[in-house]
């Protein structure tokens, strides 16, 4: 992609130029495989951790994939579906966790100085929260070529992976809303309890998503359109970040089903547009597993994590740095003079 | 337990000293559990990290434990059963992968050096393999008392948590055999691939496993000569230092399966012996998840990793890490200022 993603005048300029995103090496990619191969084990016997290295070596171009440095964005946005009694907790909490975040005492904040991330924050407009999706549009299409914008330039071109998460109070609704939208199924597949809705928000969750797939049935077949009805900022953000990402060849960690169920509204782009992303959790959230199942992707980690924020991106990189520490530094059979089979 | 477990004359002696295994500290784990509930997070979002928090208070008697000190050992044996051509790989194997344990060449030693983790291993008699089950005792009981002792001796009592692999060509094939003394079903339930073998091979080590359970039938209600059956050394030295490490109250990392399977041989003990040990990961040797229900224990991770060492406990360390960082360093609703619900 020569040019730049953003700013798009329209959504029609950004799809011309998404046309052409950019595949992993798969040369680099051959020789990292060749090399795990030749490494003081099993062939194999490193599982997932070898999966890893090799894709970490394909989207970095280098036989031998190096992290010096990881890059963690949470995008925090406002929604209007707020206004439907889709959570428990106040829509100030958005803002307050957002303060939180940049006095270092968030969960992520403690699981990034872990893993060895660079954590930052980006508030987008928290004072004017996405429209109600059962009342109408969520974002026009400047407001979410805008939020996309914010996105992509949140990404550090020098980054050797991006970590996403997010904050805001309403968006698992949101989440399920846009995985609905994208996978099909019933609303009640994709809604779970998110940060601790009782029986009766479950089903103001539910309620609130057939009401809004009902309203914008027309605009749900465009991953664009899609984020258009339903928001929300941070939703959007992801996605201009995912592919900036991309455009640059950069490997993103996914965090759990808010996030994935962001970037996943681009799974229906020409060119396999989430092939850089690698889901890091498979999370307490139920739409979670159904959203790997979509996607063809199997998580790093299960831990029943369902907090957000980045929390479980941020775990899967500390797993991430191992698969390379393994990768980079094992003796290969010849060097340690050990037999193979 | 107030006399060290070893040296122990008999078996008798040793047994009179496990009749009082100390638990974990509950007003610790409580102290831990109410602050885990007072985080800036919805109660519970954390998951398993927040179990693992409350788990390590519990045996380090602290409301926020800490990991100065993370101890990994890996022991290493040789086996008689290889005889039986269980293995593809030659015996010599084990003394050379010790070469480059030592030289640090290992997946183990990437993995402990990206979490953390002091690696040291301890050999035993691997130019004297343990006797081939299938014909005879794997060990005498003076033989079984010394590899336990070593495995005790090799506890660092000063460790925050201990780390325990294996290595030992065949041994897939002993953990085989001891889970299947300890816990019934068919010995095909209990065998996979191991390092490589194909279904010749797979079939060999049922047949010797069915052979060995036959002949040692007598002996097979009891975790101690159900070791001396079998085997092999860095099985009885685990147990030793599982044992070792209870009596002072240091949490334990179990490995993968040949790991767990030692140290399972112990559930049979009076007193919840494995309640300080977490099991690191469901490994893609099939008799894994076959032990984590008969132990009522969940792995850490879950990454098709078959290849021992102690490499999945080194993986899952880096995941205890994140848990207590979080569970030490987040602020409470409290302190941030933020709404709870």
């Amino acid at each position: 992609m020569a040019e730049p993603l953003f700013p798009a005048a329209s959504l029609v300029t950004l799809r011309a130029r998404l046309n052409a995103l950019p595949g992993p090496d798969e040369a680099a990619a051959g020789a990292a495989r060749t090399r795990q191969g030749n490494l003081t084990k099993p062939p194999g016997s490193l599982g997932r951790l070898e999966d890893l290295a090799i894709f970490m070596a394909g989207w970095q171009g280098k036989e031998r994939p190096r992290i010096d440095k990881a890059q963690a964005v949470v995008f925090a946005g406002n929604h209007g579906v707020c206004a439907q009694g889709v959570n428990p907790y106040p829509q100030e909490v958005t803002v307050q966790m957002v303060a939180n975040f940049r006095a270092g005492g968030a969960a992520v904040n403690q699981l990034c100085r872990a893993s060895g991330a660079e954590l930052s924050v980006v508030e987008l407009e928290l004072d004017r929260p996405t429209g109600d999706f059962t009342q109408g549009l969520a974002m026009s299409e400047a407001e979410l070529l805008e939020a996309m914008m914010r996105g992509a330039e949140a990404l550090d071109p020098a980054a050797d992976v991006l970590l996403l998460g997010e904050m805001g109070i309403g968006n698992s609704t949101v989440a399920a809303a846009l995985a609905h939208a994208t996978f099909g199924g019933s609303a009640a597949d994709w809604v779970g309890p998110g940060t601790g809705s009782d029986d009766a928000g479950i089903r103001r969750k539910i309620s609130a998503i057939e009401a809004g797939a009902q309203r914008h049935a027309g605009l749900l077949d465009d991953p664009f359109t899609t984020l258009m009805a339903f928001g929300g900022r941070e939703q959007a953000a992801i996605c201009g970040a995912v592919l900036a990402a991309r455009a640059l060849r950069i490997p993103v960690l996914l965090d759990g089903y808010i996030c994935t169920a962001a970037a996943a509204v681009l799974a229906r782009l020409e060119g396999d547009a989430l092939a850089h992303c690698i889901v890091s959790h498979a999370s307490a959230e139920p739409g979670q597993r159904r959203l790997l199942v979509h996607l063809g992707k199997q998580a790093v980690l299960d831990m029943g994590m369902r907090l957000g924020e980045g929390s479980g991106a941020a775990v899967a990189l500390g797993v991430l740095r191992a698969a390379l520490e393994a990768h980079n530094g094992m003796a290969t059979f010849a060097e340690a003079g050990v037999s193979g089979v």
